[in-house]
């Protein structure tokens, strides 16, 4: 049926929506395909319905051909499930969450690993029954902080969201390759710029994970790439841990710094007061900062409330910590400042001169635990059971020689070797990745650039199989935890994209694919004749299989206004029925070039088919 | 795509599910359709989801030939806009109410009419831009006190909700009746038995209203009809006031009753000790039973939390209260038991005697206000201010006579005269109805029957556009309210209607227009040679265009089991290659009448074709 601009629900709006930064947000609120209903909340109007259903379609076509079986879970579920895997918890304030009339705990699904793994569970015995990918196309909930970009971070949105389901690990990678290759189908299909790049796999547990992202330069994810090919999310980048080196420094001296709770006022006091022997003036990069954190943790079985712990970072000075790559590293906790209150609690902590030796791994230099033993723990906490957990950069190595805070205001240490003179917990990727630092392939330096994740394919392993008893029998009648991988496209977020990467400054420009029609016939002028060929033209494309939006709008809807809505509504290619039709011709328009040129009415159906790349 | 039972994800079930009731539901879940998640929500599985699509499809198809333009609003939605109608309170507790991370009250939409209306007020501005018919097809929520029955009464579904905005009753009118044509399609299409009835409005406020319910001894609504054609929801019936009587009884008199708490009692008392001077015996329809019952009304500004009212109904002792056509009249208040704390907070009511008179619109006979104001009303009530509303059964004349409460324990008053010694505050439409009733269309007597509702029409008028501002300028360039439609359609309920419909002791039996696949081929033998050739027949019709389910299992799965599952799942038409196949033939069964024949396997093909109807 031909759609007719004279009925069809829309407004076009000349102004930015309020509420919209990025551009291809505001055009479609001003061309009518979405409009907010509540914060991340969208309306489909007819319009952006017609393009998410192409979007959706691409994606069932490509997930059915690796033979992924479609089914359609509820978005309302029970608690006990996600109770299973820790999820009811880790998902923090995401979730949300309601209790029913007769008090049961229920959540709208933020994804459904555990509805999918029990309902295999319930279906399935052997080893014979698999391998299995089943996946759906469904709203999602998340209750974001920030929802953003209209329908690229939405609280209520569609998600592909499919599951493999397999007997070993080669099975596993079998699927996930699977995957990989039917979203680099999808998203080449959909037409934009992306890049797939190792992942972080934050709250979901599990090992091998990429995502794909859309290059753009409003994503609000970052990540790196280098010359071999080596890309990752900021989050997901590994810095190996330096190789040892010799120092070759005397014994550390405490010095008076006073006055010096920077970085900055730091290095320029050591190179007033404390010149080096060989003569290289102190930089940010000699130091070692100690930053501090506060970790909140999800509720567990010992701390039903949750609970809050301390963590110090070390990192060079010349470095911030991310606070990103920090919260992948801590994840399900969560990351909040540490505050006055904070230090207060820790009178141990000299702010501004931390060193190792306060946070429990320094040498007697800097340390003497029988003398802080004697002075005892603040009230109400242990020591030093309960000291701060310590955690370096793996930039600093073993070996190496710094200025730090001696743990009094005003003082720092300087030639503190570390496994020499301290130690710390572990290491942390939390510091900030620079473009031009080395790549961690080995092969020269980062470039760093941002995205929009679009999908994101994920080795889950046992970890859900396990905590929801999934299990079947093997070709020796053993029972054996079956390996799921977890694998999602943003639907609703893919048009958002698409909008974000095609548009110029006056409108959409919808890729073919994806276009809500393939032709916009404009009937310019007022003359019934007009009307006439332009409906006859329209009936021809349609009865051709073409799917056409009529502009048919008549009275004080003049051709300007007419020519403007078809450029901001960015339906690819352009048929104008106007003044020329009284020497036989009608305007062809590419929406995109911009070109346009005229063919006689009686080629018009043919002229617009060859355009958008009909056959037959 | 082939689908191949030794790769579907289904497991059928031999038992039925302990859950189930019904027939049909127990087949969906035993066939693998659907599976319960939680109560009253449904996944549907991949031969589920198919039926589904089918069913949307036929729904989507004639809203869009009325002109229906689909788009989709969120599920999960904002109060405001549900405040500012009342219905945030009306819907009580079969609202899904969610706080968000900020405190935002929302609730996941029962119905959409808020939504759509503010849509077409951000849009609309005059009576040029009307009519318009817009619907969406997606889940809706009800915390439905009794989910029963699978996916016939869930608390997350699929419904189509369609709205109608016009600028005066004419164009609501065509809307409707133009629903109301679409809507008789739907159903014919996908062949249930069904009836049109007269609706009660509920709570959606509005007028004219129109159920369409399938006819099924399982449904949870009474219907009634007559030879006239006349319908109605039970709900809806409207029995009309009986015309004034003369009783031609003397005064009225109290009678001692000892012992006579129930009409049987009482009647049974009056027969033997008060017997009528006409020698006519006394039945219960003599006498006058006042039902008392407790209404809990929603919030509203003068009371936040809601408030009680006691409401007392007269009806013939020979009939009960309706408890569905009580509820549809009082709605949005609920109806609760009137228990033994009321009567103590009501000392008045003498239980099993009560009358007209205590009730505070009998006679001096029976009633002293004088006396009853100088005792005084009960601490924290005001009397007779707050005296209990007193409404009749409409089968009750003026004028006529009635045994009923003297309002004292034990005694009863005979020759109460309707409007001569007692009136009441109205009328209401809440006694039981019984096969047999003459009918109020005035025409022959009532049958009843019971149905599901699977779709409602319904003409709302300015209710919403009144409570949320929205208005148009008319042809004289004044601001007029719109009058709105609404139309929903149970479309995950039409399938759970479908398949009580369609089923025999074995299994489904689909309607092909929605069954998921065309053809179901049997592989019955082991031999290769079958394989080969239902493989060869299966991508012979597929490429037709028909869709096929391949019963492909090899191993332990024998010919006995494989036609049992065909049956259980129901596709018309089944494809037997079995042992016939050495002879050249294979055999065609239909599933609704068990005929089977065998054909040439040359011939398969176009004959499964002509079986299901495909044409060219």
């Amino acid at each position: 049926m031909v759609t007719r601009m004279s009925s069809l629900f829309l407004r076009t709006l000349r102004e930015d929506p309020a509420d919209a930064e990025l551009p291809g947000h505001k055009l479609l609120v001003r061309a009518g395909y979405v409009r907010r209903a509540a914060p991340g909340i969208y309306t489909w109007l007819p319009l952006g319905l017609r393009v998410l259903r192409k979007v959706e379609t691409i994606v069932r076509e490509e997930m059915e051909a690796i033979g992924g079986q479609e089914l359609a879970f509820p978005a309302l579920l029970p608690k006990e499930p996600y109770e299973a895997t820790n999820r009811w918890t880790d998902y923090g304030d995401n979730l949300f969450r309601i209790v029913d009339r007769k008090d049961a705990q229920m959540l709208l699904g933020p994804t459904h690993e555990e509805m999918f793994c029990l309902a295999v569970k319930d279906m399935y015995t052997s080893y014979k029954d698999l391998p299995l990918t089943i996946f759906q196309m469904q709203n999602k909930y998340r209750d974001e902080a920030r929802p953003r970009a209209g329908v690229l971070r939405g609280r209520e949105f569609i998600m592909k969201d499919s599951y493999s389901f397999d007997i070993d690990q080669a099975g596993l990678q079998k699927a996930y390759d699977a995957h990989r290759d039917a979203y680099i189908k999808i998203f080449d299909r959909f037409g934009f710029e992306y890049v797939i790049v190792q992942a972080d796999s934050g709250a979901m547990g599990g090992s091998a994970s990429e995502e794909f992202l859309a290059v753009s330069p409003n994503g609000e994810d970052t990540f790196v790439r280098d010359e071999s090919g080596y890309a990752a999310n900021i989050e997901a980048v590994e810095i190996p841990v330096a190789a040892p080196v010799e120092a070759g420094v005397g014994p550390a001296h405490v010095e008076d710094t006073p006055d010096t709770p920077t970085i900055e006022t730091l290095v320029a006091q050591l190179n007033a007061n404390h010149p080096r022997a060989d003569g290289r003036g102190w930089t940010a990069a000699d130091t070692l900062k100690n930053v501090l954190v506060m970790l909140v943790h999800p509720a567990d079985e010992e701390h039903p409330q949750g609970w809050r712990e301390p963590l110090a970072i070390g990192v060079p000075g010349d470095r911030e910590v991310d606070a990103k790559r920090l919260e992948a590293q801590v994840a399900p906790a969560e990351v909040e400042a540490f505050e006055e209150k904070d230090f207060a609690s820790h009178p141990e902590l000299a702010k501004g001169y931390i060193g190792p030796g306060v946070l429990g791994r320094g040498s007697d230099l800097i340390q003497n635990l029988e003398e802080r033993d004697e002075d005892g723990a603040p009230e109400g906490e242990k020591y030093p059971e309960d000291q701060i957990r310590f955690l370096l950069d793996p930039s600093i190595p073993e070996g190496s020689a710094w200025v730090t805070g001696a743990d009094e205001p005003g003082k720092h240490v300087i030639d503190l070797v570390h496994g020499r003179d301290f130690t710390a917990d572990g290491r942390i990727q939390a510091a900030e990745i620079r473009e031009g630092d080395p790549s961690p392939s080995g092969t020269g330096t980062l470039t760093l650039a941002r995205g929009v994740e679009m999908g994101h394919i994920f080795q889950l392993g046992t970890k859900y199989a396990e905590a929801l008893g999934l299990k079947v029998l093997d070709e020796n009648g053993k029972l054996v935890t079956v390996t799921m991988g977890s694998y999602g496209v943003g639907v609703t977020r893919a048009v958002g994209v698409i909008a974000e990467d095609n548009h110029d400054e006056v409108g959409l420009v919808w890729p073919r694919q994806v276009a809500p029609f393939d032709v916009h016939v404009v009937v310019a002028g007022k003359g019934e004749e007009l009307f006439v060929a332009a409906d006859d033209l329209a009936a021809q494309l349609e009865a051709k299989g073409v799917e056409v939006i009529l502009d048919d709008r008549a009275g004080k809807v003049s051709p300007g206004v007419k020519f403007k809505d078809a450029e901001l509504i960015g339906v690819p290619t352009i048929l104008v029925v106007g003044k020329g039709l009284a020497d036989g011709v009608v305007e062809i328009k590419d929406r995109r070039t911009g070109e346009r040129r005229e063919v006689p009415v009686g080629d018009a159906v043919a002229a617009v088919r060859a355009e958008i790349g009909a056959t037959a």
